[in-house]
C-alpha cells in the first residue's frame, strides 16, 4: 500500500527501506534533502492519495508534537497518522484529540529492534481503534519479523496502550543490561576467569541466561575485551524514567528497574554529591580521613 | 567413552539420555533401585574400566561432600572426578585435594539448561587443567547444544572457575527474571493493556528483549493468563545468596542481582518485620493508624 | 497577633493551642462544629481585621486546592494565605497566582514534628518573599521549637521551596525509617541477641545512629516487643513518590528513598504479581515446583 | 578499678582519657612509646594485679588476632580479656575458645562514639556471660554516657552478641548516611533552595528526621558549603560488607543497607565497568554513539 514516512533518520531510513522490498509505495520526508523524497509536509501530502496513512518516525517530545500540529493542518478528513517514535503515552490522547477534531485517524505504535530491524523485522506494540489498526495492518505485516504474527506483533489496546507496552519494554531492557553488565563485572574481577568474553560467548547458547542482549555482550566484547575504548558514561532516552513514573502511579515495585535507571543517572557525574555527603559525614563523626579533592586526580 | 554418572534425578537422568543417544556407555548410580544400573558407589567402581571417568549429579553441600569423600575411597590413582552439581565454586578446591591426595584428578562443571536440556543441549563453563579438560571432552561434546564449541562451552580457568562461571549465572538469571516480572506486573496493573500475555507473547521475536526466559513468561502467562494458580513463594537455591556475597568479597556494586535476592526473601515472609516496624515508628511520630493485626485478615 | 486557622484536625488543633499559649489571637475554622471557632470561611474573614494572615492546614490535593479557592474569593487585596499542609510543591506556584490575582500574597510552609509539635515545637520550612515571610514572623516564631532560629526554622527560598524542603524531609524520613527497621529485623532474627528492644533502648543515648526516630522505635518495641499487634500495611501520603518522582526529573540517584516507597507499595499487596511471575518463570525453566495458591493459605 | 588498655589509638587513647578521669586506674599499651605506659604485653601483665582485666582496643583482623594470641600466653588463669575493636562477631567465639583452654574469661564489646566520645560517652553493647559483665561494670560505667544505664550500654547475650550488635548499628549507619546524603544531592540540585545547608541546620530542631548524624551534616556543610574540598570516595571499614552477609544468612531481605554499601564500592571506581558493559550494549542494538574513553576526559 501507500505510506507517508516522516522522519529518515537511523530507524525511519531503514524502515523506508524494508517497506520498499516489502513491495509497498514509500514516499519519505525528512528536512536533510539529501535523504528526503519530498520538500516538505504539504508536499507529502500533495503526493499521497486520499485518504492517506502518514507514519511519524521522529525524536519524541517537541519534534513529534509540532509535527503532528502541523499535520493536522495538511491532512484531510479521512487520513490515519501513526506516531511510530518514543512518544510518552500520555501524549498519545491530546495527539489523537488534536487529529480527531479534524476527522483524521491516530494510532501509536512502539517499534523495537533497533539498527538491526531492516534486517530481522521490528517488533511492534500498537494502539488504537481496531478498524484503524486493520487499515495499517499490511504496514505491520511487512514491517514486522518473519513468523506468526502475534510473535512480533501486538495491538496492545486503545490508542496509548502501544507506547505504554514499549515504555514497560524499554525499562525492562534497562534492567536486562545492567544485570548482564553486573555479571561481567564480576567475572572480570575475579582472578579463576581466564577471559569473560569466552564465558559470555558460551552463555549464547543452551543456558537459561540467553538471549539477544546477551549475545550482543559477547560480540561487544569481542571487538573490546576490556571494553578499554568505552566510557561508562551512559545516556538516557527517557523511557526508564517514564517507566519508573508509572510505576509510581501504579503503585508497582519496580527494584531491578530503578537500579538500573540510577545508575545511568550516576554514570553521568564527575563526583556524586551523595558520596562527597557521605564521606563529610564519616570525617565528622569518626575522624575518618577524607580524600580531599586534589589528591583524587 | 565410557562414564559413571552418580544422581540420576530432574538432571542426571536426563543427561544420561542424552549421553546415552550420543554414543557413550553411561553407567548410572542413584540410590533409587527403580532407576540405578548398580547397587552402589563400589559397585559402580567395579563396572568402570579404569582409568574411571565418573560425574557427580546430586545436590551440592553435604550431599555432594559425603559422595566425593566416598569416592576418594572407591577410585584409584589416575581417575577423574567431574562435579557437575551447583556446589559453590570454593568447595572445590577442598574437594579436588582431597581426590589429588589420592591421585584423582578433579573437574568442577556449571551445567546449565534446566530440563531443556534433554532436547537442546546443554550449556556447560567448566574449571580444571587442559589435561583434564581434555580428557573428558567427549562428555562435554555431547552434553552441549549443537553448533560451534564455543558458543555453549568454555573452560573458564582451573579449578573452580567453572562453578564460578555458573555462580554468575544463576546471579544473572535471578535479576533477568526480576526484570521481566516486573515489567509483567506493570503491564497488568495497567488498563490501557488488554492482555499482557499477548504483549510478552509478541515480545518474542524481533525486539530487543527478547530471550529465552521472556519466550518462557509468554508461555506460562498462556498456561495461566493472571497467574491466579501460582503463589509468589519463591525459594532459592543458593547461588543467588552466594553471588552477592562474591560480589561484596570482589567490592563489585550488584543492585540488581542483590534486589532479585531481597525480592525472594520477602516472599517466603506472611509479614515482614521490617514494615512491622515502619508502621509502628509512623504510628509513634504521626499518630497514622496501623493496620492491627485482627483487621488484616 | 492575629490568625485565621483553617482545618483543625491532628496537625491544625495541636498549632491552635501551641499559638493561643503564645499569646496569639488564633480564630480557628473546621467543618466540624464542635472544634470550629466560626460557621464559615466568610465568617472567618469577617472575624479577622484587615490585612489579614489565614493559615490553611488540611489535606493536600483537592481540598486545599477548594479552600484557596474559596480563600480567593473571600479574603482582600493586601492579605495573606500560607499553606502549612502537605501540598506538592509544583501546585504552590498556581496557587500563589490564583491569589495574586485578587492581590493576596501566599507562602507555602512545610511543617515537621507530628503530633509531638504541640510541646517540642514544629520545625518550619518556608517559601515566599522576604517581605511576606517577615510578616508572618511572629507566628513562625512561636510555631517553631525553643533555640536559635535557624535551627529550627528556614526560609528555603521563593514560593515553592518549602514545600519542596518538606518533600525531600519526608523522602529522607521513609528511608531513615527503612534503616532503623531492617536493622530491627536482623537483631529479632538472630538468636544471640536476647532482646532487641534493649538494643534499641540502648542506642538513645552515645550511639552514632542516635535520633529521635530511633528513640520512638525503641518506644514503640518497649510497647509491644515483638509488633505482634501491628500489621506490616503502610500507607505512604504522597512525599515519598513525590521525592522519587521529582530525583528522577533532577537526575539524582536515590536508591534508598526508593527502596523505602517501594517496600511499602509490596506491603500493601496480598501477593507480589512480581513474584508470581518469578515463581512462573522458575517452573517453566527448570521444573521447580511452585506453591500452589491452596497450599498458601 | 584496675584495667590494663591495649590500643592508644584514635579510640583507645580518648578512652583511656575517660576512665582515668572516671577514677579508673588505668596502663596502656601501645607500639608506639610516646603514647605507652608499658614495654610490651608482658611489662603489662606484670604491672597489673591478678586476677586482671584488659581491654583489647586495635584494628580488627589479624592485629586483634595476634593481640588475643599473645595475650593467651601471658595472661592468667582467672583473667578476663575484653575486646572493644570492631571484630566480627564470628571471630569471638574462637577466641573466647582459645582464652578459655588458658582459663581465661572473654567478653565483646561493641563500641560506638566515635571522636566524641571522650567527652559525651560511648554506646555500649556487650556480650558475654553475666558474671563477666558484671565483673567489668565499673569500667562499662564509666564509658558509656551519663543518664539512664539502660540508655546507653546493653548486655545484648552471650559471646559475640554485642559485635553482632554492633554491626547491625553501623550497617544502619551505613544506611543513615546514604539517606541524609540523597537528601542533600535533591535539595543542591533544585534552583528553588537558595541554600541546603541552611535546610539541613533548620532540620536540627523539631523535625521528624533530626539526628546527631543530621546534626553532624548540618555542621558541615557550614565548613563547606559545597563539599567542594570532599571527595565522594569513601572506604568501608568491614561491618557494611558483614552487615549484607549476616543479612543474606538470616534471609533478611536488606535493601538500604545494601544500597548504602554498594555506594561505596561504586565511589572507589574511576569507572563503572558495569556502565561500560551497558554503554557497549547500547552502542551495539541501537547504534548509540558511545563516549569514547579519549572523550572522557
Amino acid at each position: 500500500m501507500q505510506l507517508g514516512l516522516i522522519g529518515l533518520g537511523k530507524m525511519g531510513f531503514n524502515m523506508r527501506a524494508r517497506l520498499r522490498d516489502g513491495g509497498h509505495e514509500v514516499i519519505g520526508y525528512d528536512p536533510r534533502p539529501e535523504v528526503s523524497d519530498v520538500e516538505s509536509l504539504e508536499a507529502l501530502a500533495a503526493r499521497l492519495d486520499a485518504p492517506r496513512v502518514v507514519w511519524v518516525m521522529v525524536p519524541s517530545g517537541t519534534v513529534t508534537e509540532s509535527t503532528i500540529s502541523e499535520l493536522a493542518g495538511v491532512l484531510s478528513e479521512g487520513d490515519l497518522v501513526i506516531d511510530g517514535g518514543n512518544s510518552r503515552y500520555t501524549e498519545d490522547g491530546p495527539h489523537a484529540k488534536m487529529l480527531a477534531d479534524k476527522g483524521i485517524a491516530f494510532i501509536d505504535a512502539g517499534v523495537s529492534g533497533g539498527i538491526w530491524g531492516l534486517t530481522e523485522g521490528y517488533g511492534l506494540m500498537v494502539g488504537g481503534s481496531d478498524a484503524d489498526v486493520e487499515r495499517a495492518l499490511p504496514i505491520f505485516e511487512t514491517l514486522r519479523p518473519p513468523g506468526p504474527r502475534e510473535d512480533g506483533f501486538v495491538h496492545v489496546g486503545p490508542v496509548g496502550a502501544g507506547h505504554f507496552a514499549k515504555m514497560v519494554h524499554n525499562g525492562i531492557e534497562y534492567a536486562l543490561m545492567t544485570a548482564y553488565a553486573e555479571g561481567y563485572e564480576m567475572l572480570a574481577a575475579e582472578d579463576l576467569v581466564k577471559d569473560p568474553q569466552a564465558v559470555y560467548q558460551a552463555w549464547t547458547n543452551g543456558t537459561v541466561v540467553r538471549s539477544w542482549l546477551q549475545t550482543l555482550l559477547a560480540k561487544a566484547l569481542k571487538e573490546d575485551p576490556n571494553l578499554a575504548g568505552i566510557s561508562g558514561y551512559t545516556e538516557d532516552s527517557g523511557e526508564g524514567r517514564w517507566t519508573v513514573e508509572e510505576a509510581i502511579r501504579l503503585r508497582v515495585p519496580v527494584p531491578s528497574i530503578a537500579a538500573a535507571l540510577f545508575a545511568r543517572f550516576l554514570s553521568r557525574q564527575d563526583e556524586s554529591p551523595t558520596m562527597k555527603a557521605v564521606a563529610a559525614l564519616r570525617n565528622q563523626f569518626g575522624g575518618h580521613a577524607v580524600k580531599r579533592v586534589s589528591e583524587s586526580g
